[in-house]
């Protein structure tokens, strides 16, 4: 199956054949996350929340269920969030007092104990970070990892003393997202300042990590949001300032969807074959295979091939030896399709020259490597193998970004990637371009509307997911 | 506050003082949990996941949401959770078609999809887990970490091709928890085998971890269940055997809470001053006191401190080193009510000699031991106070068994401890037993009924959470 040609089929194909996940549960938008694709998650979710953790975020863990007048404190938000909400309304035979939401997102019901944590200027800035799951009632068509009604993510919130303060926590955040995407997962993105209309309901601002996927459409993996104070006077979230007055908080949220890191990650990397995983996430990052001949050499091969498995283990490189009853050749098609990083072979030559056999899956290059330093080098090989994922992924996506100038241009390119126009602010030419593809963002630098032909902003435009 | 005397009031006031968990939530029954208790259940988890998946377990996330006729298969199984099940019923402005619940146990959504995993007997057994909060609309009055409406836990299910495999499974899984509770938790506990009316709904057989909370109730802290062909027969998951025969599966399914080996640690280990934590569970296993008098030592001292910091993180032992301006006593007090394993001490003496000062948390202690293999010795002595704590616990925990004879007799026994008597199998005798206290367990043991007098088998009687 052609990955560019046939994306979608390919996608759900390589779903299913690695077991990422099983779209067959009885709930629309839910499906059961699997060894393969846990994993991944899990390990995103570590690496992020190490990041978070050294940044001075406090890990918590906030109840899924908010009081639905909690819910509504803030309107706009409510507004965006109202048509989406999961709604518990009964428990056992009774009906409840006051309905329950399923967290969307929890900026709720984290901002109502931040009211009871923050006191004073001592107790700023605050910030906490979440991995949790978040519900949403889409009635758009669902897509696995992509769109669903139950998906996987973590949140941060923080609170400041000045909007100094959460602005360069929000610099912040985007760096260490950036770090998480492009340097471990090695996926290319840009930042995304949102139109008005785009934003996080209730925030003042909204930045968007987007990257592009095979057919053309961009993908929204992250987003960091300011919310000025616009929850904390809802919410009364005030502190004592060093002359002892009650100011109300600044604040912050942001949050990447592993789902969406993960399809990405599947997307993006992937090609005829299969998967082909980012060393720093993949389940496993070696795959070792002996080549065995004849039946009285068995013993001696598993034995280096173990020897082999050790060291790198030792040196916290995941590594497993095959040691079904497949032939080899069924073997390498299988942890192709997987992703597995690295391949080694192990035969009969192998051992004799004390040697080990190496495949690379993103180049699929063989060649030999002494046992000498065999764990170093296997980790230098990682580190190229992610590198050059990295690089490989950047140039395709810096390919596909056009610049065009008149609206009827747009048209052409529109699935093609991200076009880079003009727009002059006003809302009927916004609704112009709208009609073929989404406004990403609107630049600081100048540009002329596409539509008018008055000056205006530079704009990012693409079909989206 | 005394522990053993105001136990109750104790055991609240330390969950908020060592920041544990904020029951400040406007959910009743769902706390916020909190850095410090966090990071224990994360990394109880993380014990356990890996045991498990040593054990073949296969690690999947299934759906929060089980659609209302699927939770309704097995009709003893929905009996038995049917009051304490939360519903959804509305999604933005629309009823659902179908309500769906909040899992308060995952038998029937992750059985739905053995039924498409399970074809053959190639495929079994199969052993999958999940870590995951549960809900249940708890009647009885909520208390923190041992009974809440929203709970951590780790579920795990099986499926076996006949009944000896699948009580193969419960003995493996029994021997998982017990290294999980003693070794690593350091929690003494017995393992009761639930009378009939006592089992898990749609269990034929059900196992119970009990320990022994300092108020005399035990608290059950893991249950093993074994449900032979209860759910396999509803669910229809067949396999086809060797001789092209369908046959349903048998299943087993288990879990622990979290949350109560929480509040089980925090319980029998603490004392007047705050938490105890057993080392390898504690956020932190060794904080170092910086001791500082004259103002031109402080930065010799702190470079000190910082190697013997260096020295053990890259040991793998967790170590911080309060370097706030509080005096060190304070900085004593803090830590002891934390429940950090170890203080290290540093000072000019220390410096001098070469040497640090060590003071255990659980003994009270205080020794100096030398910069050679200090790392080692640390090792040494965190592996210590876990052996000092199973056994100071293990030491209370039987010294609080009674044995009892006759019914009147129980009484004086009942908020003690475990009283073990004798019980015929008559059910009116049973109700007059449970009148003062619960029966735990029904043991292979002969004993004479202590309500009729009449032969029967033992039992073991507590007053439980």
């Amino acid at each position: 199956m052609t990955k560019n040609k046939e994306f979608s089929e390919w996608y759900l194909k390589i779903l299913e054949d690695a077991e990422i996940i099983d779209s067959r549960y009885p709930v629309k938008g839910m499906p059961v996350y699997r060894r393969w694709g846990l994993f991944m998650i899990r390990e995103i979710q570590r690496c992020l929340e190490k990041m978070l953790e050294n940044a001075g975020h406090e890990p918590t863990l906030f109840p899924l269920l908010i009081p639905d007048n909690i819910l509504r404190k803030e309107t706009k938000h409510i507004a965006g969030f109202e048509d989406e909400v999961f709604w518990v309304t009964n428990a056992g035979d009774n009906r409840l007092d006051r309905k329950l939401a399923l967290r969307p997102t929890s900026e709720t019901s984290i901002y109502e104990m931040f009211r009871i944590w923050i006191r004073s200027h001592g107790d700023l800035p605050l910030k906490v970070h979440q991995s949790c799951a978040v519900y949403r009632y889409e009635t758009k068509h669902t897509r696995p990892l992509i769109r669903g009604r139950e998906f996987l993510w973590n949140e941060g919130h923080s609170a400041h003393r000045d909007m100094e303060d959460a602005k360069r926590n929000i610099e912040e955040i985007k760096e260490i997202y950036g770090r998480l995407i492009s340097d471990i997962l090695c996926i290319p993105f840009i930042v995304d300042r949102r139109p008005e209309w785009d934003r996080f309901p209730g925030a003042e601002d909204t930045f968007a990590f987007d990257t592009l996927m095979p057919n053309g459409k961009t993908l929204q993996i992250a987003t960091v949001h300011n919310l000025a104070q616009n929850f904390s006077r809802v919410f009364g979230i005030r502190f004592e300032n060093e002359s002892g007055n009650h100011e109300y908080v600044y604040q912050t949220s942001y949050g990447p969807s592993f789902g969406r890191l993960l399809a990405a990650i599947i997307s993006i990397h992937g090609d005829e074959r299969g998967l082909i995983l980012p060393p720093r996430v993949a389940p496993l990052q070696v795959i070792i295979v002996p080549i065995v001949f004849k039946e009285f050499e068995k013993k001696e091969i598993l034995k280096y091939a173990e020897d082999v498995k050790e060291r790198l283990m030792l040196f916290g490189i995941r590594t497993e030896i095959d040691e079904s009853e497949e032939h080899p050749g069924a073997k390498y098609y299988h942890w192709e399709m997987k992703g597995i990083p690295v391949r080694i072979e192990i035969g009969p030559r192998d051992l004799k020259d004390k040697k080990i056999t190496v495949v690379r899956r993103d180049t699929g290059k063989r060649f030999e490597i002494g046992l000498e330093n065999v764990e170093k080098e296997i980790k230098r090989i990682l580190d190229e193998i992610s590198d050059n994922l990295r690089e490989t992924a950047e140039k395709k996506f810096k390919e596909r970004f056009f610049r065009v100038e008149k609206l009827e241009d747009i048209k052409g390119y529109v699935g093609k990637g991200i076009i880079i126009t003009g727009w002059c602010g006003k809302k009927e030419c916004a609704e112009r371009i709208e009609e073929y593809a989404d406004i990403l963002s609107v630049n600081d630098r100048e540009g002329i509307c596409s539509v008018c032909g008055n000056p205006g902003k530079e704009i990012r435009v693409a079909k989206t997911y």
